[in-house]
């Protein structure tokens, strides 16, 4: 945990926003994976933690901002208790490390809140992604589980948004931690992805160091020689000369901030002269990107910038022809590049993802394009000093959109589709780093990793 | 997936047992870490598995006896799925390759259930572990998810288990696969504890021994030098020399079938010749219990026999005294074997713990013992041919229950308190394998590893 005047502070500020009513922060719980008693691995919610920093499963904190009150809810360890997950301190402990003065079982938080509601009080609660809480949340407060999401409060959203969207220096420090074990992994990757050797081999060996020097990874490892598809996972599949390996993963620290990178390597030794003209396009967009970062610039239009430079780099290859920014604006560059450029990043990989992207990406103002392509965009408005993000640009030949897009005769003006032909079985290339917004420009977190051709071969070879 | 003709047979046989209504089977989703899109790995519903082997999300299978009809309900992917993880078969090949007959979207389920309901049909359903299951259930069923898990279908669940606790030839060979990876997770666990090391680093080792020859750990891993505590997992401890510990972890395979193993080392060399004396007691349990277990016997009383040797040992260190047998009718053991000697094991390392343990490890005339220790004994019924159990006795000094009960004055006619004070830094012991139940007596199931006293040290120093 941070120091208590830190979370104190926080909740301060928050209810200085929200000015009444009740916050509601559920705590997650252990979730089953094939028995109610058989865990995952615990995670605690985010927000939870930004407020009161305490990583412990099944509580309740709660904030009666009418009522000049801070509660926390839950029920200490029994003697029986120990017997089977040891020695825990009282929650009382926990509370005053946070600066909460009050704890109560949790059996006594439905009763709190019927009787504030019934007084007129609003239960202010985040839109919830576990089922549990929705279920808790549904019991408590009587309303029906279908409506419990459309029931969340905008107004909490928004001031919660407003605090976690920028990082103080302390959390800078945690982020920067996260992303040099981050860092460890892309360079254990880099040296050991080999033919002969199986995805999930390497992804085990990841999950592995994240998980020795951190709490676990930040999202599920993607290791695959399959990258054009985004979100693939590793599998049993064996590498082989010629593969292009596409490495997207990230650790998280024992207080829970993220990191998130991206490499692509050779299985072999060497990129092939193919693998290293398209590799160059990407790290082209990449560093494109980085260089336009800076306070004020919405990140839709770095985005649009990324696309733009790919755009280039394929119609120098003769995969793409036109002009570049009608085909952007067009969307041609989305059989490409078919995701967004990057997105926040904080104690969550997508930070806040669950409070909502129109809330944390976008503004009343500026709404997400629907379109294909853009519509994967989780981030568009203009950047602000001590925003974290990621910048990802990537290029994914992808069979079956190339097929189906080829069929439908979509963007003939600017695809040449019997070039890209051969490009069916490339694979895809990704390029990723975290970045702090800074006061000019922008500043790469964690400690350098290969990123050239020469470089990752380097090390690679080493 | 096995072949066809299996999955068929065994819901012919299910179908056969229950004789009418429908059989709800929920397929498990994915679940939110920290947001909703960031999943932990994900794990079918074992008797989901068991009866269809489809190992994907988001499914739900019905049989409806009544009007002889079997229909697997589920979502294919659309081509922009595929943007995000790549091709998969359609639902229609999965269902054809569990002999199904009919696929139809997710969508139609809901008012399937409700026109059979308004029929009079039965819907039978299993008690949820998940809460997203509670939440569907409650849904389409239109019952409160206050009073989802007291409908469950007792039938349907007394079924399941006279299927799913008899192993066929082909599960056994899955589970000695389990079991075999199980061997490897814990030869390296002796080989690499060693003093100056993480508790954590280790774990995450094991673990990704797990992931990368199966699909992944069968439960958290228990990795720990306070082995005392009985569920007690890896931390950022640091083990030192005269540390004593316990490694309790398990794989799982690709078809989801579990191991589930438990040794104890010495972080330095050698074990101290108190802790040989210790280790020598609960292995001394530990083969007793093998010895006695054939067709026939109760498990239950396997278990009195592991405390009974337990109790013999530690009366020969001086920790207790008095008759035998009237301590452990007592529950004086209870003291430093708070738990059962073992569980049922099969695609659930508990398996089938979601049922009910009172319809798996117990009978109708046989219900568990509500005592202390007596109540975490999951297995209590006679032994059968083709059960897989685990035999997993334990010291446990607890300091907790130590000073407790003894400043309750409990079991002074049985337990030397004076004794048993310098104890109290001494740590937990278990010894733990996996067996099959066979016509005359039983089989330890997959490779050997090192577990007296001698051949551990050998390893460890090798």
């Amino acid at each position: 945990m941070f120091s208590k005047d830190i979370y104190v502070s926080r909740r301060q500020q928050l209810q200085g926003t929200v000015k009444s009513g009740i916050l509601l922060f559920p705590g997650n719980g252990n979730v089953g994976m094939n028995c109610r008693d058989n865990w995952f691995h615990f995670r605690q919610d985010s927000t939870f933690l930004y407020y009161t920093g305490i990583n412990q499963p099944d509580l309740y904190f709660l904030i009666d901002i009418d009522n000049d009150k801070e509660i926390l809810f839950g029920n200490d360890l029994t003697p029986e208790d120990m017997v089977w997950v040891g020695a825990a301190d009282p929650l009382q402990v926990f509370a005053d490390k946070a600066g909460i003065q009050e704890v109560r079982p949790l059996k006594e938080l439905a009763s709190y809140l019927k009787t504030a509601s019934g007084k007129g009080q609003k239960v202010h609660y985040l839109p919830p992604y576990r089922a549990q809480t929705t279920v808790e949340i549904s019991e408590m407060l009587d309303i029906p589980t279908q409506e419990v999401a459309n029931q969340k409060s905008v107004d909490f959203i928004k001031a919660v948004v407003a605090q976690r969207s920028y990082k103080s220096d302390i959390e800078l420090s945690e982020i920067t931690k996260a992303v040099d074990i981050t860092a460890d992994m892309h360079i254990h990757a880099i040296k050991n992805v080999k033919v002969g050797r199986t995805e999930k081999e390497i992804a085990a060996e990841l999950e592995a160091i994240a998980s020795s020097k951190g709490s676990s990874i930040s999202f599920p490892i993607i290791l695959t020689k399959d990258g054009q598809y985004l979100h693939n996972h590793a599998t049993s599949a064996v590498l082989n000369e010629g593969d292009l390996v596409l490495v997207d993963c990230g650790a998280e620290t024992l207080m829970n901030y993220a990191g998130d990178m991206t490499r692509t390597m050779p299985a072999g030794e060497r990129f092939t002269d193919l693998q290293k003209e398209v590799y160059n396009i990407v790290l082209d967009a990449h560093e494109s990107s980085i260089a336009a970062l800076k306070p004020g610039v919405l990140f839709k239009d770095v985005h649009e910038l990324a696309a733009s430079r790919l755009v280039e780099g394929l119609k120098g290859m003769g995969l793409m022809k036109g002009n570049t920014e009608d085909a952007v604006q067009a969307g041609a560059h989305t059989l490409f590049f078919q995701c967004g450029l990057g997105h926040m990043m904080g104690m969550d990989v997508h930070d806040m993802e669950n409070l909502g992207e129109e809330y944390v990406g976008y503004t009343e103002t500026l709404k997400k394009n629907p379109a294909f392509g853009f519509r994967s965009l989780r981030l568009g408005r203009a950047l602000e000093e001590r925003f974290v993000i990621t910048v990802e640009p990537g290029l994914y030949f992808n069979p079956f959109l190339i097929d189906k897009w080829k069929a439908e005769g979509k963007y003939t003006d600017f695809v040449n589709y019997d070039a890209v032909e051969k490009f069916k079985t490339f694979g895809g290339i990704r390029v990723e780093e975290d970045l702090l917004i800074t006061k000019d420009g922008s500043q790469i977190l964690g400690k350098p990793v290969a990123k050239t051709v020469a470089d990752v071969e380097e090390l690679k070879n080493s």
